[in-house]
C-alpha cells in the first residue's frame, strides 16, 4: 500500500477568452502597483498593452528583457525593477521562459541578494515573494502551476532547475486563445514537452494514484490533438485541448518530478542547443520502451498504452517517433550534431541529473550509451 | 469548449501509519499551544492521549463535547475553548462531525461573534481562522479537504452546509489505519456517502475534466473495496482503498458540489433521522438512472458505467441497491418511516436545497414524488 502526498495550491482558472477576466481579478484582489513581465513578442502583438490599458492603472511597470532559457541575469534585472518601483504584484505573460523568470524574480526582489545566491544553494528560499499571476502563452511547461524554474548561469555554464514551494504562482489564468499565435515549431516543441511530462510522471518512481490519472489524461489529449494544433494553428479546439493537456500534465509532474528523458535533455539543450521539449522528446520513446520492457513497470505501461488505444507500449513509443517526424523534430544523433564517439561520451556523462534516479529502471552510463547508439 | 476552475489547496498526506509523523509535522511547522478536537470514542481508545503525549507539550487543550451532526452550540463551545486558552492551532481527529465542527470553530474563535451570525449569513466569513490539521477517522465526508461544514441549528431546526475558502483545513493527514475501528454500520454509511460524492460530482452540472477523473477513480474504488471493508473491518488494504476513495471523491465534489441525491438527504436526516450517507444513498440509484435516461448526460453516464465494468447505467444503479441491502442500509420508504402520503409530500417539499439545481436533469416536485413512489 502506497503513501502519497497530493496538493495543487495554484488555482487554475481555465477557459477560452479568460484573459478578459483579468481586470476583474485584479480589482477583486485589490492589487495595485503591479509589474507586467512579458516577452517582446507580446509587446509587438499588442496584448501586453491591452492588459496594461484594461488594468485601470493597476499595472505601472513593464519588464520584457528576458531571453528564452532565461538566465540569472534576467531574473536579477527583473528583481531590480520590482525593487526600484516597489511593485506589489506581478503578472507573467509568456511561455515557460517568461514565467520561470518571473517566479524567481518575484521572490528575489523581496531579498537584498542576487539570484546566484539561491541558484547555488548558498541561501535558502524561505519566504514568499510578491504575488504572481501567471498567464501562459504556450502549451508546454505548465510553469504556471509548478514549484520549479529552470535557469541558466551563463558564467558557470549551468542550466538547472531551482524549486521551492515559494515559487508557486498565486494564480494561473490559462486562456488557450493566447496560444494560437504560436508558430508550428513552438507548438511542436512545447507540445511534445507536455507528452514528456505526462509519460515521465506516469513511469517515474514517485507516481501516485492521482498523478497517474492526470498523466494518462494529459497523454491521451496530446496524442489526439497535438498534430491538429501543429497543422492548424487557428484550431481553437485543438489549442484548448493542448492547454488542458499542459496544465493537467503539470499537476502530475509537479508532484512526481520528471525522470530519465528530462535528465538527458539538459546536456542536449546546453551543449547541443536543442530546445527543451525537443530535447526531452529525443529519448522519450526509448525510455518508454526501456521502462516497459523491464520490471517493475512492464504491466502498468502496457495497460496504459492499451487504454490509450495502442496495441502495446512499443506501438505507443513508435507513435511518438512518427509524430516527431511529422512535426520536423529531430530523431537521430546525426541531426542533433552528436557526430563523434567523444560527443556521445560527453552527452552520456552529463546526463545524470538527480531526476535520472527517478526512472523506474536504473540507467547506467553503459545502458544510456547503448540506448543512444540505437538513434542512428 | 468548457471553462473550469481547479484547485486543491489542502495538502493530502496519505498513508498507513502516517499518524506517527504528526509529532514531526508539528515540530517542523513550529506549532505551539494547540487544541485537540476529537470524539469521546477517540479518548476511550487512547489515541487522543497518545497524540497529546507525543506532541511534546505542543497540544495543551482537549475538546470533545461534539455530537454527530454537530450543532452551532458545539462550534460555539469549541470556539470559546480556543479563545479561553488562546490556542494557536487545532488538530481535528474524528469523522466528518468532528472535522466539520473544528473547521468552523477555528474561524469563529478569531471573531467576537457566535456561529449563528455566520450560519445565518448575517456576517461574512472573511478571514482565516487558526491553522487546522484534520485527521479523519472515517472514510466518508472528505471534510478534511473541503470548504464545507454541515451544521445544525437546533433552535431553528435547520441542518445546512456553510462553506468558505477560509474553512479549508491547513493540512490533511489521512491514515487509513484509524478507520479499522469503525463498526460495520459506520463503514457502510460513510462508505456509501463516498459513492454519492463521486457519482454526484460526475453527473453534476459543474463537473469538469479533472473532477471527472477523480470521481471515476473514487467510484471504482468503492465498488471494489467497500463490501470488503464492511465484512472485514481489519482488512487494511480495503480500508486504505476506501480512505483513498474518500479523499479522491472529495477533490471532485469540493469543486463540483453535490446534486439531487444530497439535496434529498437533508430532510431525510432532519425529519426522518436517517444518517447522512444512508440518506444520500437512498435516492442515489434512482437519480443515477434518471440522469442516464435523459439528456444531456445519457452517453457519459453509460460510458462511465461500462468503464467501471457494468453493462450499462442501469446495472450500475442496481449494484448500488444490492450493496445497500448487503450492508443493511434501508431501501424502501416504509423502512425509513415515510408511511403516509403526507409524509411523502413533506419530504418532497423539503428536498429543494440549492444543490438540487446542480442536477443535470431538472427535478420538479412531481417528478421527485414519482421517483420516491417507486421505492416501495
Ligand atoms: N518551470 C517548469 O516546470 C519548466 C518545465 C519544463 C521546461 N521549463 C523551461 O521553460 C522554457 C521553455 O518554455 P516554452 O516551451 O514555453 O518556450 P519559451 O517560453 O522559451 O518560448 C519559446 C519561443 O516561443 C515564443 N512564444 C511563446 N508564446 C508565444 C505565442 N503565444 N505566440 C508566438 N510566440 C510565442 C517565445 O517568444 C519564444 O521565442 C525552457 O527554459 C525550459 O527549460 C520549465
Ligand atoms: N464537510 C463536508 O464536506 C461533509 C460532507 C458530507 C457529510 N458531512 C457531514 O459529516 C457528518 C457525517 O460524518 P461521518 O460520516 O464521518 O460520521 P460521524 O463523524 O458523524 O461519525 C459517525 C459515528 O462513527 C463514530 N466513529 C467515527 N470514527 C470512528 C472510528 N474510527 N472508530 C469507531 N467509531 C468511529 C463516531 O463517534 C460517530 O458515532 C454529518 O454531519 C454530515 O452531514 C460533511
Ligand atoms: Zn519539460
Ligand atoms: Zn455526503
Amino acid at each position: 500500500m502506497e503513501n502519497f502526498f497530493y496538493v495543487q495550491p495554484v488555482p487554475v482558472d481555465f477557459g477560452v477568452g479568460k484573459l478578459n477576466t483579468l481586470p476583474d481579478i485584479l480589482k477583486d484582489s485589490n492589487l495595485k502597483n503591479g509589474i507586467l513581465i512579458s516577452a517582446p513578442s507580446m509587446i509587438r502583438n499588442g496584448i501586453a498593452q491591452k492588459i496594461i490599458d484594461q488594468s485601470e492603472g493597476r499595472i505601472t511597470t513593464l519588464f520584457s528583457d528576458i531571453q528564452p532559457n532565461p538566465t540569472i541575469h534576467n531574473t536579477d534585472a527583473c528583481a531590480d525593477m520590482i525593487r526600484k518601483y516597489q511593485c506589489e504584484f506581478a503578472i507573467a505573460l509568456g511561455g515557460g521562459s517568461i514565467i520561470d523568470c518571473a517566479k524567481v524574480a518575484c521572490f528575489v526582489a523581496k531579498t537584498p541578494y542576487p539570484t546566484a545566491d539561491f541558484f547555488s544553494r548558498k541561501r535558502p528560499v524561505n519566504k514568499p515573494g510578491i504575488p504572481l499571476i501567471a498567464i501562459p502563452t504556450t502549451s508546454g511547461t505548465a510553469s504556471e502551476i509548478t514549484t520549479v524554474s529552470v535557469l541558466t548561469d551563463t558564467e558557470n555554464d549551468i542550466k538547472a532547475p531551482i524549486g521551492s514551494d515559494y515559487f508557486y504562482p498565486t494564480y494561473a489564468l490559462v486562456d488557450p486563445e493566447l496560444t494560437v499565435t504560436c508558430p508550428p515549431s513552438v507548438t511542436a516543441i512545447s507540445g511534445i514537452d507536455v507528452l514528456a511530462h505526462a509519460l515521465e510522471a506516469y513511469y517515474g518512481k514517485k507516481h501516485q494514484p492521482l498523478t497517474d490519472l492526470a498523466a494518462e489524461r494529459a497523454a491521451s489529449l496530446v496524442f489526439e490533438y497535438l498534430l491538429t494544433a501543429y497543422h492548424e494553428p487557428d484550431n481553437l479546439e485543438a489549442r484548448a485541448k493542448m492547454s488542458e493537456a499542459s496544465v493537467t500534465a503539470g499537476m502530475a509532474f509537479n508532484l512526481t518530478q520528471t525522470a530519465a528523458a528530462h535528465a538527458c535533455s539538459y546536456p542536449l539543450t546546453q551543449d547541443f542547443d536543442i530546445p527543451h521539449g525537443e530535447a526531452c522528446a529525443f529519448t522519450l520513446p526509448s525510455f518508454w520502451k526501456l521502462n516497459s520492457q523491464s520490471e517493475p513497470e512492464t504491466e502498468r505501461l502496457h495497460a496504459f498504452s492499451q487504454r490509450l488505444g495502442f496495441k502495446d507500449a512499443e506501438e505507443l513509443a513508435d507513435r511518438i517517433d512518427e509524430m516527431k517526424k511529422e512535426m520536423g523534430l529531430r530523431t537521430t544523433l546525426e541531426e542533433i550534431g552528436v557526430k563523434t564517439e567523444a560527443d556521445l561520451d560527453q552527452l552520456v556523462a552529463n546526463s545524470f541529473a538527480p531526476n535520472m534516479a527517478n526512472n523506474p529502471v536504473t540507467v547506467t552510463k553503459e545502458s544510456l550509451k547503448a540506448l543512444y547508439s540505437e538513434l542512428k
